[in-house]
């Protein structure tokens, strides 16, 4: 993976998990949180693989790529359940989701 | 930390680290899931410390003594948290948190 | 995925997870440190990936089977590494690793 | 916690965690990888911690205070460990590990 290429996944990455974190926190607190559980769940699942791969790839771990494919996925799945709500947390969330799959996708 | 100590503390962690995670999964598919959202948000703190600690303890980290005494605190949390709730998942969580936060003590 | 089968993934992990910690703590206090670089390097990989899906199971997380196919390619890869060093910490690990790379593969 | 506290100790953890993550997989290629031992430990115990305080502090976790207070401590210790070593990487990630450390107290 070349220099340029590292940093900007890097980058994605740490933006989603914090976008996810965020998301996570907000859907918590709305009014209805029923509608909100599915976002819940996947923001989750989004944030902690994003910060696994993070740390998978500071070490350089022999294992980026399986990783970044499964984290594709996942990004792909929470941006889509975040990009069917209005609130600006889910919509951010869902934007910072699609740019990381798509990063994710170039070293997978 | 003498071995069975060890063995115990681990053991508590673990199963506090499932019932969380279960509880966590549970809580979202409720009817009520709003009155079930400070429950979530406890149930991921604490199956996230609890694994921490885990992996802590497995690999004689020199600061089990630092990291038990805050997941002490956070299984306490989560534990009075589950226990205001009458599901089943909710009342097995707060048991395996409150044991779990016993056996934190003792190391911390 | 069933019951039982789960329960059995949880354990092979929760060992496979120990004993790779237990072989990246003793091979740091080996006389030969610089034998075991992969050793240790592949045992920070396979208990973190082991941990981590630990916590995706009990959440019944959707994403179990190619964290699964992950989690078994790096058990493998870790279990052949410690196969080949004569210490009995090693000669564990690689047992744990190949009991977990079996029950991996069994969801993924 | 103001915002841009919260937005510099993010940055500070996150250039910790990177910087702990590549000292680690440096120290295992170096020649005398022996002397480097307490180095590699410190460095995956401080990646760890400050992996996780990113996420908490990303979710609002409630417990923010008390892990910013052990990951300064994990910090302070990497940090010295890391600067008894010439290696560039060491230097680096000594300076990241007392800037990070600082940023922690800050909030603990």
């Amino acid at each position: 993976m070349a220099h340029e290429q590292h940093q900007q996944l890097l980058q994605a990455l740490h933006e989603c998990m914090e976008e996810c974190n965020h998301c996570f926190n907000a859907c918590l607190q709305e009014d209805d949180v029923k509608m909100m559980a599915e976002c819940i769940r996947l923001d989750r699942e989004c944030a902690d693989i994003c910060s696994y791969l993070e740390q998978a790839i500071s070490r350089k771990s022999p294992y980026v790529s399986e990783l970044a494919s499964v984290c594709a996925k996942i990004c792909e799945d929470c941006g889509k359940e975040c990009d069917k709500h209005d609130s600006e947390h889910c919509k951010k969330c869902a934007e910072a989701c699609f740019k990381c799959a798509e990063a994710c996708k170039k070293v997978s």
